[in-house]
């Protein structure tokens, strides 16, 4: 049966107009269904501009959206009328397969976990980051929805991110690494020293610690860090791969040789720019519930929300739940804890 | 009196010969004088090959070096005489007036604290990383020390910064942000959070938290965060730059025409990769030892070691200690501390 995805058509920054039409691109391109949530009348007019097979797009009004600053849980509990508590429901009432928002990312994962549940097993759902590579892409987890974290919890990004890698991106058996100052087991922060011990013990293809620097060499295919870290380190990029072009615009239009030069480079730049676009993987995917959910970046454009809808409907066709649920099963967690903490690791 | 700068001649990837290179500059280049440590038949080669004033570079013996890779502690215990820890005994003895060290800096940290003591008031020495913005340069500080902290070490962090970037930049009140994942005080883990409160009390030019994508925006010139989050942004920021410029020219020399584009911009090119080089800095401040030292990137050239001596010599001739000092006394820590436990916001 085909699937059908539900998007909160009031998220992001670019308004429901460009969520309207990234829903186009994804029925077009794909196959998939879609389910609208918004304002009705402003949804219908946007989708006007538009042709697509009608049958494929399905719009159902929501008259409240919880804003970016908004705190989740009260945006939530306060507005039942919401896009994201909407898209939710009808997920757990099986009327959609999966949800995509560009919204409050927080809101969509506190909505998520209250109409979905975690999965079994799963103490703390988490976000998973796609980060382009020199190689293929690297799922970095928790990228900001725990901030303080246990041993355990970071055991669990390492099940979920790999089950993702391996669905999504085809990897085998996923290298995972987790991310700290120094590459030798006895180096990081004592959080990171007590799951090294644990992730050891596990039956994952744990490779140990990683550096900042290795996130981008791609000789790791899953990097685990506390959602605190994971939200620093996606934010940084963002911020430098900013800075990076705007200083070296800044450098080209000082001279009109390097401005006609950039000009002849400039399908160069596109396919660089291509490469390392975020929308190009969509959006990051909400691991650990017991349903399937993307947060798309605010800034989303068409092509982003088209193609977070294509991976929300590929982690379901995928089965990536089903797979976190096996991985965990090939460790008993509680036994590991208990192994490392008899060892002395987790004192 | 002119300044005289120890420099530990055996650091560094490259070789004591880029190291003996990077003193020559220094020399030339800033009128201060340069006591190199290591082996003195090997130097003593290397400086034949330059031409200098003689009287203002002298070679002293140092039979054993820390490596990369070695325990720092175990390193300076063993090895009585290491480049490095000669070079503290000298600084010890009054007989150069700073250090720097492209070595093993977990050695260079410990040797400083072990030979030259904390300053006054300062429970957490620290290393500041120096990165380019779109506007001025900022200070981030822990880089790499100081792994897991509580709130008062990530005051003191601050207050030595700003002392830093007063003396250095020329900053009247360096606005000095908390590094988060969001930019209201009540994101963050539980040590930004209890941090964001003590930082509000304080005599600081605090500006709140501040978000990964701000470090290279220009708008904050102080970021605190622990050594653990400060190095991952540090190496992740290395790795990242590194992959931006490697995937651009993977998608260059895919076209004549761009490679052509590319040679025509140039120029451009070069004068950006000087306003990013971590060479033009120098190296990161050891904060909070009583006396100056500088750590200095493995891969240090000439021009970097010239670069670190000539900030050495500006930290002590500007005297960054007692300014930090000065910024410490116009806050009562304890206090602080106390004030905000009363208010709950240490619970």
């Amino acid at each position: 049966m085909a699937l059908r995805i539900a998007l909160d058509a009031m998220g992001g920054d670019k308004g429901p107009e460009e969520m309207v039409a990234g829903a186009v691109l994804a029925v077009r391109g794909t196959g998939l269904s879609v389910t609208l949530l918004g304002d009705e009348a402003r949804l219908r007019a946007a989708l006007a501009a538009h042709v697509f097979p009608a049958d494929r797009i399905e719009v159902v009004h929501a008259s409240q959206v919880v804003a970016m600053d908004e705190s989740p849980f009260d945006g939530i509990r306060k507005k039942k009328d919401a896009t994201i508590v909407r898209a939710f429901a009808l997920h757990r009432e099986g009327k959609v397969d999966a949800v995509v928002s560009a919204g409050n990312s927080g809101a969509t994962m506190a909505a998520a976990i209250k109409y979905l549940g975690r999965l079994d097993g799963i103490s703390r759902p988490g976000i998973a980051g796609i980060y382009p590579t020199l190689k293929g892409p690297v799922v970095m987890m928790d990228v900001g929805a725990n901030v303080d974290c246990r041993p355990r919890h970071l055991y669990e990004f390492g099940i979920m991110a790999a089950a993702f890698s391996r669905e999504l991106f085809g990897v085998e058996r996923p290298r995972i690494g987790l991310l700290s100052i120094g590459e030798e087991g006895g180096k990081g922060n004592i959080l990171v020293k007590k799951s090294h011990d644990l992730f050891l013990k596990s039956s994952l293809n744990y490779i140990g610690n990683v550096e900042g620097r290795d996130t981008f060499q791609g000789d790791v295919d899953v990097i685990v860090c506390d959602g605190f870290v994971g939200n620093v380190c996606l934010k940084l990029s963002e911020g430098l791969a900013e800075a990076v072009f705007s200083m070296l615009g800044d450098e080209i239009r000082k001279s009109v040789k390097a401005k006609f030069g950039y000009l002849l480079a400039k399908d160069a730049f596109a396919a660089f720019r291509k490469r390392v676009d975020y929308a190009e993987y969509g959006g990051a995917p909400l691991l650990g519930i017991k349903g399937t959910g993307i947060v798309c970046h605010g800034r989303s454009n068409a092509v982003a929300i088209k193609n977070a809808i294509r991976v929300a409907s590929e982690m379901v066709s995928h089965r990536v739940n089903d797979h976190i649920v096996e991985l965990l099963a090939a460790d008993n967690l509680d036994d590991l804890l208990a192994e490392a903490e008899s060892s002395g690791a987790l004192q």
